[in-house]
């Protein structure tokens, strides 16, 4: 077994052929950084625990530009968002797999550097990388490293969440402030002098959703708003359960830098991507109680009511503005942040 | 909702966007194809029935090229390589999740056949695609399309089938013919003429496992040898299980005309990826039994035993040739097949 050179090593094509020099990067980086009982049975796939409860599967690729940014990196996020997909079906994660596309050329020290910060976020989410895979494409026929997550959890007993079973009358709250991740991407992006003072929100959110079904099993549907935002995820949901929705635009919490960031780029936070934040829709009755217990965790405390669920057969979502008027919240049309997560 | 042009439509980013372009794409192409209750349900993630069994989850990233090659594409491939990847850890596929990466430009009626493809595939199998995600990446940054798909299955009662647990005296079984996939693809891109002769094995055998594990739950180990081919399996199974084997070079199948494509392209057999077979390892005992079982499988009809596994702490695999000599088989040394699957 050669030792790889982290310092000046590249990725190569012989690295996803298969054979000694695969091996070799798999032991000494995925199977090392990763490290836990499924992955090192070695098999093509894990075997795992029998579980009890109803499963859910999520997954998500990863092809977010630039691979580093405040706050995190492509490993990090690739393990918060799927974790977080599983989440919002009301389940505990339990495993991630993960499958790595790199392009010849790429750095093995940036490799290392990404799949350190995936191991340290699976860790920190008791959620391990149980099995996975490595592509090697030709230099110019990929970006770097794409890297797709998917995750196994197990619902809560007696917590039953979807996008199709609001009712009007129910509150809308968010854990917290709009539009971090999206603007801390674009102003990297755009070398803007200000992105110093923004960072991106991802996270992972489980175990906040974890603290709020067990109080408020009677939580209607959660949702992350990554690409399309607020404003994208509100519609979703109106549309599979066929009420309206609106919002005041007071209460919706934007960090004054990210709304200077949205309007120097002429962006509206409502549409930007988040990676660490969730909607929550639950009855009026336990709203108040819930946004007492989502203030309380780490990750809620910038928690707020932010609208309520009315009935309306055309399904649009409707903001009251800052200053009194109405507007539509529409879709999201056209690409307005290409490559956020 | 604005209808797809089908004919002349190409990926662009906006399809990748979260947007309303993207949920278009969803729902006029993915949703129509994979359609099933699970992926209906319109949530990030998928809430399935709860198993009894362990669990087995696999995944792989496709990144072959070129997308479409004689017995498939890259969408039938990526149900089969996972389905396969599921089964042999001995268990029964359930669930199987896609994730795409897709590059601007890509024609549009080449995505809806591959997706066509993948969803034929999984029918076949009777294994639904319950959830997905979809990425767009610039022209230039990508190459047409990459899918990920991740299995989860059920492993079946009292059986146990590892790397690790292979012992001296085991015989060693293949499914069928050795090379078929690798050589296909790698005379498509040459564009050799005698590359109409040649057809990819691309399959699911899940169902051939299921008999075969349901009437030998003795079997001790089930691979399928895709990248690197039979030669790189076995070692890594030795290495796993800390024994030697010994091959027969005039006991393994190998089509005509792929040893004369072989021969041709400079390739050994040995090493070239294969889609649509399996190696299985049991104690001598069932051996002849359970190669009469395989050879009955349609998909297992030239099935044979072609050697046994030995006493030897330098883990080394090698073959009694056709001559009567011996020859080491080393691990694949280098990149035989970039992009082979």
């Amino acid at each position: 077994m050669n030792r790889i050179d982290w310092k000046h090593g590249k990725v190569e094509m012989v690295h996803g052929g298969g054979g000694r020099a695969m091996v070799e990067l798999i032991s000494q980086l995925f199977a090392k950084e990763f490290d836990n009982e499924f992955l090192n049975q070695g098999n093509d796939g894990a075997i795992l625990a029998a579980t009890n409860g109803r499963l859910v599967i999520a997954t998500d690729s990863h092809v977010i530009s630039p691979l580093f940014f405040p706050g995190g990196d492509i490993g990090s996020l690739s393990v918060h968002g799927t974790v977080n997909d599983v989440a919002m079906n009301g389940a505990k994660p339990l495993y991630l797999s993960a499958s790595f596309i790199l392009e010849e050329g790429f750095p093995l020290s940036d490799l290392k550097t990404i799949v350190q910060s995936m191991a340290a976020a699976a860790r920190d989410a008791h959620v391990p990388i149980v099995t996975g895979d490595t592509k090697v494409v030709e230099k110019g026929k990929g970006d770097g490293v794409f890297i797709t997550t998917t995750g196994i959890g197990e619902v809560y007993a007696g917590v039953s969440v979807s996008g199709n079973s609001v009712k009007p009358g129910d509150k809308i709250l968010v854990s917290g402030s709009m539009g971090d991740h999206g603007v801390t991407i674009l102003s990297q992006r755009e070398h803007l002098g200000f992105s110093s003072q923004l960072q991106s929100d991802t996270q992972s959110l489980h175990d906040l959703v974890e603290s709020m079904v067990n109080h408020f099993p009677q939580i209607r549907c959660l949702r992350d708003p990554t690409r399309g935002g607020l404003a994208n995820t509100l519609n979703e949901i109106a549309k599979q359960s066929l009420v309206g929705i609106t919002i005041e635009e007071s209460q919706i919490p934007v960090k004054p830098q990210v709304a200077a960031a949205c309007e120097f780029l002429g962006l509206d936070p409502l549409y930007v991507a988040n990676e660490g934040k969730l909607i929550a829709i639950c009855p009026a009755e336990y709203s108040n109680e819930l946004l007492h217990l989502m203030k309380q965790h780490p990750k809620g405390a910038e928690s707020a009511i932010v609208g309520e669920v009315t009935e309306d057969s055309h399904c649009f979502v409707q903001m009251v503005t800052k200053f009194g008027g109405r507007r539509m919240v529409d879709w999201l049309n056209g690409e307005q942040l290409p490559r956020i997560c």
